[in-house]
């Protein structure tokens, strides 16, 4: 079964034919790696188990996967010591663009199908060629795109989650939504567990939040955002998200883990669809959370939501009550907001019990372009969900303008009162739950 | 933050009114268990990390999920042993219904959403109750309707992926395709690498694929269905099954993880879709693999994928190329199989390296319900396609008849050399892969 056709330097590649896969893989001792790496090549091109006459020459060439790095980690030269029982290695992989097109979901299925069911093998990155990427519109706003619909341009954003969770009727949500803008926040946005239901119909949502934001943009001259969850099943999501668009929605929500990260894709290439939409990170850690199994977090919480179009991403703030590795918060970070081709920058949007002592820690790692997601300490704010807006908004110029948050706190009664109440955080300090490392 | 209202014996609850998730959480040793079940259960429902002025006592006992049981693994009743430094738990928690309806996605949002990031939690079971479950359709065909539309009854059957996986012409592939079904494979379907490429679209399939099948009817009286792969985003996935089924395809194919499993739901409820779906298993060990984080094998290989309406599930042999546990196989099973209200049966299909020489042991744990999912055997076998599926067909026959596999190949050449090639498989042995357990 195994073919030298598959095992080629990435020099020897031709650039823009393939998406390259890196993987860690981890093994017993005695593996065979090069007909380890092959078997994987191979399911995930031409091949199977077995030979097979139509597996030509001619098919290998055009099909196979082409292992472009076998490392090991670490890089036994002479000999494997005695005492070691499992072995580590990063394998990268080229899947020929043309074997899956533009499309995300074949090409998860190619660089990810059948082998993530392989053992401890875990999709570490994806890299795409330009002629590649450029077949994808990715989101339509983008950071540049949502600064000009607020027309704020010089400091992080601020975006609230309406709290609690589930369970208000859309005149009790309207009301917090209006103190919330009327503390300063740029967006708003349903939690993810909240799409329809017979005491918050959607649209009724869509209506009267917008009018709550109009009220306050009449008093404050700052306009607030909107973001309604239209989670459902694809077809009946499209059809949530156009309605939601002609009642006055200002943006969109996708819970994308659990719809499907190909039905974003959907919704922000629709041309009917004319706001930014934010994926929520709700599912992910699922696909994450195992050290050893699964694919990065930046891939699904940054790279793909990126290719798929979002505009703004939700995902787990690494200092607050979900704790992620700070390298790994700032691996996001980069995949949302790096160069990509043409692709727009997504808004990297960490969320999960943020609060106005955590903004000089986000502040020091994104300066001006990320949201502060912040549910809970706007709405559990001691002084309400006005004072509990304003701390933010006061945290946040703070941290623009060079001051510590102490400092701003002598000056502003809700701001002291919120590190009063939940401190200042600092890095490295675990959240709400108590963690095993997966 | 804590709240009795919480915790609630199973008994407690109305009938009806929830889904129970059951985890397994792995801690460190000096953790307030009820603290965290509260917290798991209020980030799935109505609350955050503070406490809410809106999270009234009515909130709450109208949504808050309810911790029904948490067991210690081992039971500690007096003392933690000085050595112990981690523990596990068995969590129960149930989730009212009306907080998130009939739709799969905000469901899965509900019971494993932001919670997959908590570290070493994974979601090992779904229950779900009658009234709940009556909203949805699920399969249209299973296990019985397959068999009527095959006018089979009495064997297992037999279907054929087509290889190699990629790279054939429609012309290539319908000339194999006609071979197998000659052979006597019940089914046939695409690759799940396959779907439309500049070198076999997907419609020229379905036109030289049943025009095959139909030569082949004529000849041996038996049908032969054919799944064509309409793995793509949600909206042109749906349209490239409608012009599928214009162009005759008998069955359709879909790679619902990473589609997403709720496109799968879209597609199976549509009225128009009139044959049977085949869900398949790629990407879903990126989420079961392992065995700390994700949810288990048999939620999403088995139950949600047949409440999703998946006919037939495609999912690794534990006696094949990607070892999967026996005990994980036959939970599999039985979450496709066994009566779960008014949802009909699917289809459980291992597939993955599956040859004659192992069917008496897949026999041994189904009986006659289930398709045998064979491509290399067929197509890789040495004397072509058609012997490879007549040996399979007897090996199917032999086990139905309850004789032993060897003493049929005596009688059927292409049947001992099938033998005499693969072997006869013994449950427990480890397949292609170097496996670590995850």
């Amino acid at each position: 079964m195994y073919n030298p056709i598959a095992f080629r330097l990435p020099e020897a590649l031709e650039d823009g034919d393939y998406v390259i896969a890196t993987y860690i893989y981890q093994t017993n001792v005695n593996v065979d790696i090069h007909k380890l790496a092959y078997a994987l090549s191979e399911e995930q091109s031409s091949g199977t188990w077995v030979n097979l006459p139509l597996e030509t020459e001619e098919v290998l060439q055009r099909h196979i996967g082409r292992v472009i790095s076998i490392w090991e980690i670490p890089d036994y030269e002479t000999q494997i010591p005695k005492e070691v029982t499992e072995r580590a290695w990063v394998i990268q992989i080229g899947y020929p663009v043309h074997n899956f097109g533009a499309q995300i979901p074949l090409m998860l299925t190619t660089v990810h199908g059948n082998i993530a069911a392989a053992g401890r093998l875990k999709l570490l990155d994806l890299n795409f060629p330009k002629a590649y990427v450029e077949q994808f519109k990715g989101p339509k706003f983008g950071i540049e795109g949502v600064r000009k619909l607020l027309g704020v341009y010089d400091r992080p954003l601020l975006h609230n989650m309406i709290k609690p969770s589930i369970g208000l009727t859309p005149e009790q949500s309207a009301e917090i939504f209006y103190q919330a803008a009327m503390g300063g926040v740029d967006a708003i946005k349903d939690d993810e567990l909240v799409q329809s239901h017979p005491w918050s119909n959607y649209l009724d949502r869509v209506r009267l939040h917008t009018l709550a934001a109009q009220r306050a943009y009449e008093k404050t001259g700052e306009k607030t955002l909107y973001f309604v969850n239209v989670t459902d099943r694809p077809d009946r999501m499209l059809e949530k998200a156009r309605r939601a668009l002609e009642a006055g929605a200002t943006g969109l929500m996708v819970n994308y883990n659990t719809v499907g990260i190909s039905a974003l894709s959907m919704l922000a290439d629709d041309p009917e669809i004319t706001v930014p939409i934010l994926g929520h990170l709700d599912f992910s850690g699922a696909m994450y959370g195992s050290p050893w199994v699964g694919l990065s977090s930046h891939l699904v919480l940054g790279k793909l939501a990126r290719l798929a179009g979002a505009d703004i991403v939700v995902y787990p703030s690494s200092y607050g009550k979900f704790p992620l590795l700070d390298s790994k918060h700032l691996r996001i970070v980069t995949a949302l907001t790096d160069r990509f081709y043409q692709i727009k920058r997504s808004w990297p949007m960490p969320g999960g019990g943020v609060h106005p002592g955590m903004i000089q820690l986000l502040y020091n790692d994104m300066k001006n372009d990320f949201m502060v997601g912040a549910g809970g300490a706007v709405h559990g704010h001691p002084m309400g969900p006005k004072a509990g807006a304003r701390a933010l908004r006061e945290a946040i110029d703070a941290a623009v303008a060079g001051i510590p948050v102490e400092g701003a706190a002598e000056e502003y009664p809700e701001l002291e009162v919120a590190l009063k109440a939940w401190g200042i955080s600092k890095a490295g300090v675990k959240g709400r739950y108590d963690l095993m490392e997966a």
